[in-house]
């Protein structure tokens, strides 16, 4: 009898703890689509965070050198992948927070993307100069295009890749900053074929974006005075300058379009917000007409400037002078209309999906901070490591993000 | 002896058991972001799809009459809300394909949305005559706004609610049929006052949509030959009519806007792009200036016409005669530059997150099929009881939706 009851009760406690067991996975499960995700950039971890309920849910750590790293996701938002400098690939389980799979895709690596049908992650690479494609399953490699430009006597160069988005039609973009270049491959057909190329459209591109709509690819140069316009529905029309020097910026000591990030400009309806590099203003264009709008007076450099998706207000984080306050545009009246202070070191404000708060790092306080959009009052802080980027699940939606 | 080996059996089968059981969770997880969630009209059921590899996960039974139901998501995108004719709001949870709740709200229903801080679902009845909001996460009731007009003799009517959208500034948008009303509520104060009420801008309002940025609230009227058009950011300037007839359309025989739903517009740009009642004809607007621009000839009378997420093409469902073809219009040369025949009763397309592929109901052949947007070519197809409605989540991100 005795072993009998032994037994009884192992049978009970089985199902005690598998019941618990399921339990305990009930509980702690959500929907994936309102997920954030930031980036602890000297501890390489990153933490996760639900917008839903601002719910702190839990930190991945162990992701290698994220002093300039983004994040890209699977279709269904159930992976992140967390790119480092160091082009070490991280894919992050986000429905159990658990480190899934680890690769190093390169040496150097500036950014990545994933392509349109979500089947791929490219890196953007700068050394070695390529892009890189990974299954975006496996992180097994599948492609490497090397940057190099062959010219007329037969010599070749190579170069670091800036500036890779997806476009629409499962195509990426990207520019060859060291040999002046664009170009555009088919990531739908087997073997990625470059299928255009465009050179000398302007000296040295560092970065580019694309239009909300998948459809502009515009191209930012170090050393020539405009930006690079590709059409991506008439490509055959090649590369066009913008924003080159004319009646409305004469005479003025800058190129006001030499700006650090262009994934920094904010793109509300028919204008765009730009951050000006060294000088105490968000620039203002038209992008029907690339003619210049205003200058909006900021009390410091702006390094990021954000549009809500309503495309109601831009918000700019300063940097250097200043550096603690975020500054909100009205884009209707083009004016400052509100001066918050969230803290020290504050960046990279972003907003949810629909535009009802703003999440901002605090990057020398150790905090995250929320705002509510309508009242400009916090609503919740969470505590962070250093926090820098800060990368919404639903920008794996948006094209060049 | 013989007990302790029973025992270490036992224990083994524990670990076998809760091992195996929990694989078993993992391999059947997925993530939210890009479900898509279809209705079986006549047998009051949907079917979840994983669009991101085209997956099929299964079929949630039992949600009463969805002759004509809409469904809304949770933030997260966790829960799918299945809004039936007869006011029956069933709760699914999306991680594991269950009804978790249902409750009936009201007698009759044509539509409901989600606030913009995702906390409530509002539904628009038609009888009683009301908005009601529900506790998204319980379902429970917590206000009516009955739509009722008093007038200056006292007299007072009841009307049904048509044309319920949610805003930015997380307000919500509706009409009332029969007293020729526009309301806004304040979604985020407590007790959800009507905080804005505009009267007699057009003989009964059938329906409305909000632009995709969250701005323009749009109107269609059964009895006047206009359209209402408020602007959000400027309530007090009320609301003007457009559409009006003008030298473009005037001798026409029709009041052509009057279509039957004006979520069947599909906004690319600067251009709408309206089914036409009884014509054969796509309609053009241009939305700055509200001229009509073109009538876009089809082979039958456009039921849906939907755009791209990169605004580069339409396509639009036929009822009718040449009831199986699905066209597809080029919205910069204004033309259709494909013609497909998906099969009986084809219905309903809607377009992958970034346009990768559309789904399509084909409801007179028991089929869901899925299109290649860049080669039109058949991809996938899937078995369905009559399906129609087709909702991926990523509409939770969209104003309206």
């Amino acid at each position: 009898m005795q072993v009998k009851r032994s037994i009884i009760y192992l049978i009970l406690l089985f199902f005690l703890v598998t019941h618990a067991a399921f339990a305990e996975v009930s509980a702690d499960q959500w929907g994936t689509a309102s997920l954030v995700v930031i980036v602890e950039r000297n501890t390489g971890s990153v933490i996760v965070i639900d917008s839903k309920d601002h719910r702190f849910l839990g930190r991945i750590e162990g992701l290698g050198n994220l002093t300039h790293a983004t994040i890209k996701f699977s279709k269904d938002a159930r992976y992140a992948y967390v790119i480092g400098r160091e082009a070490v690939v991280s894919k992050i389980d986000l429905l159990n927070l658990k480190l899934v799979k680890q690769v190093k895709a390169g040496l150097n690596s500036v950014g990545g993307v994933m392509t349109q049908d979500g089947r791929y992650l490219a890196l953007s690479n700068y050394a070695p100069g390529e892009v890189r494609i990974l299954d975006a399953e496996t992180l097994e490699e599948v492609k490497r295009i090397p940057a190099v430009r062959e010219y007329p006597d037969g010599r070749k160069k190579a170069s670091r890749v800036v500036g890779l988005v997806d476009l629409p039609g499962n195509l990426l973009a990207f520019s060859l900053m060291d040999v002046d270049g664009i170009w555009i491959v088919d990531a739908g057909r087997p073997d990625f074929p470059v299928i255009k190329k465009f050179w000398d459209v302007g000296k040295t591109p560092y970065d580019a974006l694309v239009t909300p709509d998948g459809r502009y690819y515009i191209v930012g140069f170090l050393e020539s005075n405009w930006m690079g316009l590709l059409d991506t529905w008439n490509m055959d029309e090649g590369v066009k300058r913008i924003l080159t020097e004319d009646e409305t910026t004469r005479g003025k000591d800058v190129p006001l379009w030499k700006i650090p990030h262009l994934k920094g400009w904010a793109i509300a309806g028919d204008l765009a917000f730009l951050p000006a590099l060294k000088r105490e203003w968000a620039i203002v264009y038209n992008m029907r007409t690339w003619r210049l709008v205003r200058y909006v007076p900021l009390e410091g450099t702006a390094l990021y400037t954000v549009a809500s998706p309503d495309n109601r207000w831009v918000w700019v984080d300063l940097v250097g002078k200043n550096g603690d306050l975020v500054q909100v545009i009205d884009t209707q009246s083009l004016e400052v209309i509100k001066t918050l202070n969230p803290g020290r070191g504050a960046t990279h404000p972003q907003f949810t999906a629909k535009g009802r708060a703003v999440y901002i790092s605090l990057m020398d306080e150790d905090k995250v901070v929320v705002y509510d959009t309508r009242t400009f009052k916090k609503i919740k802080e969470f505590p962070a490591r250093s926090p820098s980027g800060i990368f919404f699940t639903y920008r794996v939606n948006k094209f060049g993000m």
